[in-house]
């Protein structure tokens, strides 16, 4: 009975004992592979579609309908905020994940949290990707998060909130190297 | 007059050429700051809000409203698919960095553009960032970017838009290293 089952962090317990013993019992199951298409619009406009994934040993089902998200540039950057940018769309993952990956380790060691806020900045100097600096890098030179914690949480356990925010898949994305391989045809 | 004004790939040839120009006379122009804010709903649920922006030497005020973006989890990831997962947010993010940064230097090259349509995908093992194999990394092992470009290209401008594909801010962000900085609060 759902009253019986107990909830911490927006979770229940035991959906994350259960989630945690299939994937030790099957590591197998615990190979995902997510996926994106996208549309170029016109100029800085293109629009991904993401629905399917496939996880758990199975491709998944459970989505009714796709997400639709639109990268578009503001008009500094020659678009007409058609979207926001794909820049943007990385602090926004970034926040997300570290958020995501926090709030669920916290509730698997019993660190019941009030609320979390975020606040990310990224430095870019747009001098690399048009080509006119070779000392600029293309992308962020860094990236800065604040975390705004509210709960009853020792010191101890504060130290433990700051090691799982890094233990995101997206912070590891960003802070180390994934290779792409890219086909054009 | 607009009728007048040269359109390649959906940008205005004159304002590449504007930008690129203002950006060689000053520098300091090209630095720019993206923000996020975030907010944690429930569980895997977490809600962004992107709008303002410094760059070009100034605060941006071009966005009437904000964009909100949902992370949310599949049921197979303890969620209710609120949103689309982080980690799919930043195959969105690397799909329209992508694009847009082939379509932008191709315009500026003076190769025309029909259509792009991409399909990514991403593998993750999610043994990593739950804390169950050591020798499992938290985010993507590898990503795997299909592009199909329509449009009378050479097969030497065929290599230059491969190139251009790699100039991208996302695509360094994902494929190098950037530092991130964490204050918890």
């Amino acid at each position: 009975m759902e009253t019986l089952t107990k909830k911490i962090n927006g979770f229940k317990s035991e959906e994350i004992v259960t989630t945690v013993q299939a994937l030790q019992k099957d590591p197998s199951l615990a190979y995902f592979e997510f996926r994106a298409r996208n549309k170029w619009m016109s100029g800085g406009h293109n629009r991904s579609t993401i629905r399917d994934f496939y996880g758990g040993g199975e491709e998944d089902t459970s989505r009714k309908k796709a997400f639709v998200f639109d990268n578009g540039e503001p008009p500094i950057l020659l678009g007409d905020n058609e979207g926001a940018n794909p820049v943007e769309y990385v602090l926004n993952a970034l926040a997300g994940c570290m958020t995501t990956t926090m709030v669920l380790h916290a509730a698997a060691n019993g660190i019941e949290l009030k609320s979390v806020e975020s606040e990310l900045e990224g430095e870019l100097d747009v001098q690399g990707f048009l080509g006119l600096n070779d000392q600029v890098r293309n992308g962020y030179k860094q990236i800065r998060v604040k975390f705004k914690i509210d709960g009853d949480i020792t010191e101890e356990q504060k130290e433990k909130l700051y090691a799982f925010t890094q233990m995101s898949p997206v912070f590891d994305v960003v802070t180390n190297q994934v290779p792409i391989n890219i086909v054009l045809d």
